[in-house]
């Protein structure tokens, strides 16, 4: 690419979290910034998008930053969609979303707002990584991380991504060993283990919250579970094309 | 299967829909029937989950019905987690969601509520199916679909499904021809050219809507969108692992 990238930045746990903040200083020296991130924290909103609500848009920017900061109202996958039509008036060279405060490896993908937004932009034909650290804490150390996002990103802008195709790209929580390097991985069969925590409200009717507890149902070795498990950091590429190809033929023995 | 199956019913359209109302219609007279639903609509919600508020659970069955029916004021997903866990204690047999007020053909698998629904069930490792009208009406015509929703679902009980696979049907748009059969398809590569309706709000603020066009980008003949333009019911067979497999052998190449 002959001149600066022009490159969209986002998340799900908003404009001010650190992970993302980490990403914004990563990026400025890659290309042209522009966030477009939520107003507020959007963690498991999945590929939610607002259908049945109205979309506000702040700019952020501060004076004489070189980047353009904005925030939505929506969700990441709005925030996307709004950046690349409204914000930007035109499609971004590329989208990264992050850094996420959690995991993202495994079945975490399908509830992930990170990654929500990085397919969103897949979607619109835009080359696109999601990162995550598996850390919830506010306060995670992204400290290190710094060669990989550049590493990774460089790829991508030197390489592209193939249609429907983008990257999930997972950390593993900050030890005192260093990374071992970069894995190549597929998504990890898995599930929550939901618990649900019922109480009583003041007003003495029954509610919940949903908690779980993960389980990690595949013995496989090229997962990115088992990767993370041993202190790599993994990239998965993962498609928005659902099909299960692999039980058309069956399906088609079917008496329908 | 021996004794009557146990099937857990929602969608994301709300309790009240006539779409669920029909599959509950169909459902109970080929097992026992379960629903818990949201208690308000919830198009568009993706695979959201509810982490940063309250769950609630209303049982809204009618005296002397066969049928149990609650409502939860959650996400699609957290009714299906919610629904095994608390309501009814043990897995069910099978999960159906819908019948959807709208098309989850093509990329709207992605942004869809019902599917997300099917899709928690599978996670969950229960045979699961999605039934969805190219019709957004809220008066949309379900005459004529229980015979195809029937043999579907006797044929999931009776062959039951991979891991991991949890099925996509879709109904075209009632009109003066019969459906000319099922046919077994894969997702359309296709998006939504988004239009940004900006308005003033009273306090003199800019807010937008989210709109946008459907671009069917896919010139293939065995796609759900080709086969719903020609007036076939499609079944997609669709998978949670979203690992791009085709690309992992490219991405062991890149310099990383």
């Amino acid at each position: 690419m002959d001149k600066r990238p022009l490159i969209l930045v986002t998340n799900d746990d908003g404009i001010t979290a650190p992970g993302i903040r980490k990403l914004i200083e990563v990026m400025k020296d890659m290309g042209d910034v522009v966030v477009v991130a939520p107003d507020n924290p959007q963690s498991g909103k999945g590929h939610a998008i607002t259908l049945d609500a109205t979309l506000y848009i702040n700019k952020l920017t501060k004076e004489n930053s070189t980047i353009q900061e904005y925030t939505c109202s929506g969700t990441p996958a709005d925030c996307v969609k709004i950046g690349i039509k409204e914000v930007l008036k035109r499609k971004p060279d590329l989208c990264v979303s992050g850094i996420n405060h959690g995991s993202n490896a495994s079945i975490n993908v399908i509830y992930s707002g990170t990654m929500s937004a990085a397919v969103e932009a897949g979607i619109e034909g835009i080359p696109s990584i999601g990162f995550s650290l598996l850390d919830y804490d506010l306060d995670a150390d992204f400290e290190g991380l710094e060669p990989y996002v550049k590493k990774i990103t460089q790829n991508v802008l030197d390489n592209g991504l193939p249609d429907g195709v983008v990257l999930n790209v997972n950390f593993p929580k900050k030890s005192d060993t260093p990374f071992k390097g970069i894995k190549i991985a597929r998504q990890a069969r898995a599930n929550w283990n939901e618990k649900f925590d019922k109480r009583i409200n003041p007003m003495g009717k029954e509610y919940y919250w949903l908690t779980g507890v993960f389980e990690n149902l595949d013995g496989g070795e090229d997962t990115d579970e088992f990767a993370l498990e041993n202190n790599y950091v993994t990239i998965v590429p993962v498609q928005f094309d659902l099909t299960a190809h692999h039980f058309i033929q069956t399906l088609n023995t079917w008496k329908l």
